[in-house]
C-alpha cells in the first residue's frame, strides 16, 4: 500500500501532491485517543500547521499538500513520543524539501471559481459530470480494479463513495475491512426480507469506536488515490446512515474522533471532496448542532478548504449555511429536479450539483429505474440551466452487483452520452452556464455566466428536452454571425448546419433530445 | 341540413331529443335584435321555459329537450309575428306530443355525478376521453366526413371544438362560412410571418354583429348531432382570441347578443357542454365581469344546465365560482400537469379535465411537439389520479391539416392507446377513481372514488409511469384474495398473472408505462 501513494519524505513533491512525514512513536494505551501529532509546514508563500495521525504499529504521520512551488519547511510536534522522538530528530522531527512544478494532469484542487460554478486551482473550468458507488472502495480488488477500468473510460470527473460501510438493500455483504478495531454482527441471518430489522441496531458488533483500523483508511486512500491518478473527485461520503455496525449511532465524542482522523487523513489528498452526509435527514439521532459540529472541526482542520456538501434525503440541510461551498441535491420531486436548478442557484448562489437524479436501471425502486434516455435528459436539462448532474446505475443482475453501490461494469447506455455533453460544457466561453432569461417558454436555453461574460451575444445552448420541434426560429441582432450546430444528445451527433445573421430557421428532425448551439463567429 | 336534425314537431321524440317548433314571422327589420320568441314545455315532471330565434327566411325556432317520457304540451309566444302567427294557431302556437323511451344510445346529458365525476343523466358513468379539433366544424364536406370517420374509430367521447373561426399559425385559411352577415378582410395578405399582425384587428372586415349567419350556426349545430350520433360530447369553445375579424373585440352588447343566441341554438343538444372560452385570459379586452355576465346568461337561459368549464393560458379562471361545474385546465407547467391532478382536486372540489396537456406532434411550438408515448402517460398519469386527460395531434404535413385544428385523420400514435385506457377507467367499481393515499412514494395508485366506496380494499389500479421496475411487492392483508393483470399501457396488451392474497411479489418488465391492476376475487 504505502509505496503506492506518493510519500516524499526528504525528497521533491509536485505542487498539490502529498507530502508525508513518518514517525515512530508510542504505540501503548490508546493512541488514537491519547497521542497528538502536527506538522507544521513553511514556504515562502503559506504556512499550514496540519495534524497528523496515528496509523498503528506504533507509526505516526503527518501530511501536507503544498499550493507553492518552491522550497519549504517542516516541523513536527506532539506527545506521539512523549517528547523523545524515536528517530533522528534531524530528520524526522524536521527537514526541508522542494516542491515542483505539478505534472500534466495535475490542476489542483477544485473550487467554487466564482458563485455558480467550479474550477481547478490553476484556474482550468471543472466541468462535473458526477456518479455515485457507494461503497466501490470495500469490494474485492477485482471489483475495485473493474470500477477503475470503467471510470477511465468514462467521462466521469467526479465520484461520491463512502468512508463506512453499507448496509442496504443489495448491499448487504461484508464489507473488505472495517473501519474499527472488532467484530461485525454474523451477516448469514440477513435476508432480502429482513435487513431492514437490523438497520440502526448494534447488537453483535463488538467494534471500538475509539479505535481505528488504519488499514481500512489507507485503502480508502488508495482509492482516492487512483482516482487522482485518473483526474476525478473523490467526493467522500463521510457519514450515512445505511448501517447496522453502530457506526452511524455513535457518540458525539467518537463522531468528532473520526472526523478529526479522516480530516487528518484525508486532507492532503486534492482531490477530496468533504460530502458530510449521504441523506443527513435518515440519521436517527443525529441533529443539526451535531452536523455544524462536524462542520465546524473540518473548516478548522482542514487547511486546503475542500468543497463541502450535505446531502438530503427529503428536506434539504440549510444550503445557505457559511461552510457549505455548493449544494449536493438529491432530487424533491419524482418528475423534476433539474428544471429545479434555476430556483435553487438563486435561492442559495452557489453551485448546484444533482447529486442524486434518481438512477438509471430497473430495479423495484422508483429512485433506481429511470430509462437512460430520461437520465441523458436530465444531465443535459440540468447542465444548461446552469447546474452539474450526477449519474449512478441500478441494473438488476445475477450476482447483485449494481454500479451505484458496488461499481463494476457500467452496464447502462446514458454514461455513454456525458462525454459529448461534457465536451460541449467545455466549450463554454469563460466559465460556466447560466439560464438565458430571454429563452422561450418552450425551451431551455443557457449562455455563458455573466460573472464571466464574454462579449454580449457571444454563445447560446439551446435545449430541446422531450419536445420535438420540427425547426425553431432565431433573432439575436442584425448583424452577428454565428455558426449553428445541432447536436443530437441521444445519437451522439453533431452537426454544423453553417453560418446565420439577423431571423434565422434551423430545422430539426422532429425528436426528442435535440440541442442547438450558437457561436458567434 | 334541417332534416338531418331532428326537428320532431308534431310527432313524438325520444327522451332528450330535440323537439323543435318552426314558425313564421317577420323578416323585417332587425328580427335578432327586434324579435323574440319563447316556448312554454309542460310534462308530468316537468316545465321548461326555452327562448328560441330567429333562423332567417321569416322562420323562427324554438327547441326544447325533454327530460322525461310521457305527454308534453307546449305553448309558443313571443313579438315574432306581431302578435299575428303566420301559421295556422293550433298547430304552430300549441300544441302536445309525446316523448318516448330513449334510443339504446342516448344516455342523456353528461353531469357531475358526484364533486369529482362524471354520469350520464341515466345513471351511466362518463368517463372522459377528449380531443380537441378547434375548428374541425368549419372545414370542407370532404374534411368533415374524414374526421367523423376518425372519430367513430376512436375511443374519444368528448371533443372541443370552436363556434367562431379561428385565426392562428397553421390556421390561415377561410372557414367555410361566418357566424355574422358580413364579408371578412382579404386573406390574402396573410403569412406564416405576418400573420400575428393581423390579430384582433377589424380593419377590412365588414361585419354586422348583430346580424348572425343562420346557416353558420346551422351547420354547428349538424356537427352537433353527429357527434351525438357518436356517442361524443361536443364541448363547444364559445370564445377564444385567436381572431382577426373582430368577434373577440364585440361589444357587452353583441356578446350578449351572441350567448343568447347561441344558448337558444345549442341547448336542446343534450351532448352540448359549454366551454367559455379557450384561453380567457388572452382576450385584449374582456374582464372577469364579462365572463361573469356571460355565465349568467347561461345559467339563467339554459333550461338543461349543461356543463360549463373554462379554460386558461396561464391563470387559471377560479374554478370555486358557483357556475363553474368542472375545471377545464391546460397545463402550468411544461413538465407536469397530470401529476397536479391530486392538488386540483383538493382545491377546487370538482371534477378535473385535463382539456390541454400538450398535444403529440413535431411543430415548433412547445405545446405542439410532445410524444405518443409522453401524451400516453399523460393520460394515464391523470386518469389514475382521478382526473380526465384531453388529446390533440399536431404532426406538421404539407397541407397543413393538422388534427389539432382542422381534424381529418389521426397521425400519431398515443389516441390508439386510449381505448384500452377507457376500458379500463369503466372497471372502476363505482363511479371513478380517487388517488390512493396510502400508495408508495414512488407509484400513482388508484382506488375507487371513496363517495361510491364500495366494500374496502376491492380495488386498485397502480402506475409507474416512465419508472421501470422489475417487480414490485404488494400487502393489503392476510385473508383477501386479489386477481392480478399487468397492462402495458403502450404496447397494449393486459396480462392475468392469476390471484394472490398476503404478501405478494408481482414480477415486471423492467419498461416504463406498466400499470398493475388489483381487484378483489
Amino acid at each position: 500500500m504505502s509505496e503506492e501513494i506518493k510519500m516524499q519524505f526528504g525528497k521533491t513533491v509536485e505542487k498539490w501532491g502529498v507530502f508525508e512525514v513518518c514517525c515512530e512513536g508510542i504505540s501503548e494505551g490508546n493512541p488514537f485517543t491519547e497521542r497528538q501529532i502536527r506538522g507544521i509546514f513553511r514556504g515562502e508563500h503559506e504556512c499550514v500547521c496540519a495534524d497528523g495521525f496515528y496509523d498503528g504499529n506504533g507509526i505516526y504521520k503527518v501530511r501536507f499538500m503544498p499550493s507553492f512551488e518552491g522550497t519549504y519547511s517542516f516541523e513536527i510536534e506532539g506527545n506521539y513520543d512523549q517528547g523523545l522522538c524515536q528517530a533522528d530528530e534531524n530528520e524526522k522531527k524536521q527537514g526541508s524539501f522542494e516542491v515542483t512544478a505539478p505534472s500534466e494532469n495535475n490542476h489542483g484542487p477544485v473550487r467554487v471559481a466564482n458563485t455558480f460554478h467550479f474550477a481547478y486551482e490553476d484556474g482550468r473550468p471543472y466541468y462535473s459530470i458526477g456518479t455515485t458507488c457507494y461503497v466501490w472502495d470495500l469490494q474485492s480488488d477485482e471489483r475495485i480494479a473493474e470500477t477503475l477500468d470503467s471510470l477511465k473510460n468514462s467521462a466521469f470527473n467526479k465520484i461520491r463513495f463512502c468512508v463506512f460501510p453499507k448496509h442496504y438493500d443489495y448491499n448487504l455483504g461484508e464489507p473488505r475491512s472495517y473501519p474499527y478495531e472488532g467484530t461485525p454482527m454474523d451477516s448469514g441471518v440477513l435476508t432480502k426480507e429482513n435487513f431492514n430489522d437490523y438497520t440502526f441496531k448494534t447488537e453483535g458488533n463488538h467494534f471500538d469506536y475509539t479505535r481505528f483500523n488504519p488499514a481500512h483508511f489507507a485503502h480508502v486512500e488508495w482509492c482516492i488515490s487512483r482516482l487522482m491518478e485518473l483526474g476525478i473527485e473523490a467526493d467522500l461520503i463521510m457519514m450515512h446512515p445505511y448501517d447496522r455496525w453502530g457506526f452511524c449511532t455513535m457518540t458525539k465524542e467518537q463522531d468528532d474522533l473520526y472526523w478529526n482522523y479522516a480530516v487528518a487523513r484525508f486532507s492532503a489528498f486534492r482531490n477530496v471532496w468533504w460530502s458530510f452526509a449521504n441523506e443527513y435527514d435518515l440519521f436517527p439521532t443525529k441533529t443539526f448542532e451535531d452536523w455544524e459540529r462536524y462542520a465546524s472541526i473540518v473548516c478548522e482542520k482542514d487547511p486546503y478548504h475542500h468543497l463541502r456538501g450535505i446531502h438530503n434525503c427529503r428536506p434539504f440541510y440549510d444550503h445557505n449555511r457559511p461552510w457549505i461551498t455548493h449544494c449536493s441535491i438529491q432530487r424533491q420531486d419524482i418528475y423534476k429536479t433539474s428544471e429545479l436548478v434555476n430556483e435553487w442557484r438563486e435561492r442559495y448562489k452557489k453551485p448546484v450539483v444533482l447529486d442524486e437524479i434518481a438512477y438509471e436501471g430497473n430495479i423495484q425502486h422508483g429512485w433506481g429505474n429511470i430509462s437512460p434516455e430520461e437520465m441523458t435528459r436530465r444531465f443535459w436539462e440540468c447542465a444548461c440551466r446552469g447546474g452539474y448532474p450526477g449519474h449512478g446505475e441500478t441494473y438488476m443482475n445475477e450476482d447483485d452487483v449494481l454500479w451505484w453501490s458496488h461499481g463494476g461494469k457500467l452496464h447502462g447506455e446514458s454514461w455513454k452520452r456525458f462525454e459529448l455533453l461534457h465536451r460541449i460544457m467545455c466549450e463554454t466561453p469563460g466559465l460556466g452556464l447560466e439560464p438565458w432569461r430571454n429563452c422561450g417558454w418552450d425551451e431551455v436555453a443557457a449562455v455563458p455566466e455573466k460573472e464571466f461574460m464574454q462579449p454580449v451575444k457571444s454563445y447560446y445552448l439551446f435545449y430541446y428536452s422531450f419536445m420535438r420541434p420540427s425547426f425553431r426560429d432565431y433573432y439575436f441582432d442584425d448583424t452577428t454571425e454565428y455558426e449553428v450546430n445541432v447536436i443530437d444528445t441521444w445519437e451522439m451527433t453533431i452537426e454544423k448546419r453553417g453560418t446565420f445573421k439577423g431571423h434565422f430557421r434551423i430545422e430539426l428532425p422532429g425528436k426528442s433530445y435535440m440541442a442547438v448551439q450558437v457561436k458567434k463567429r
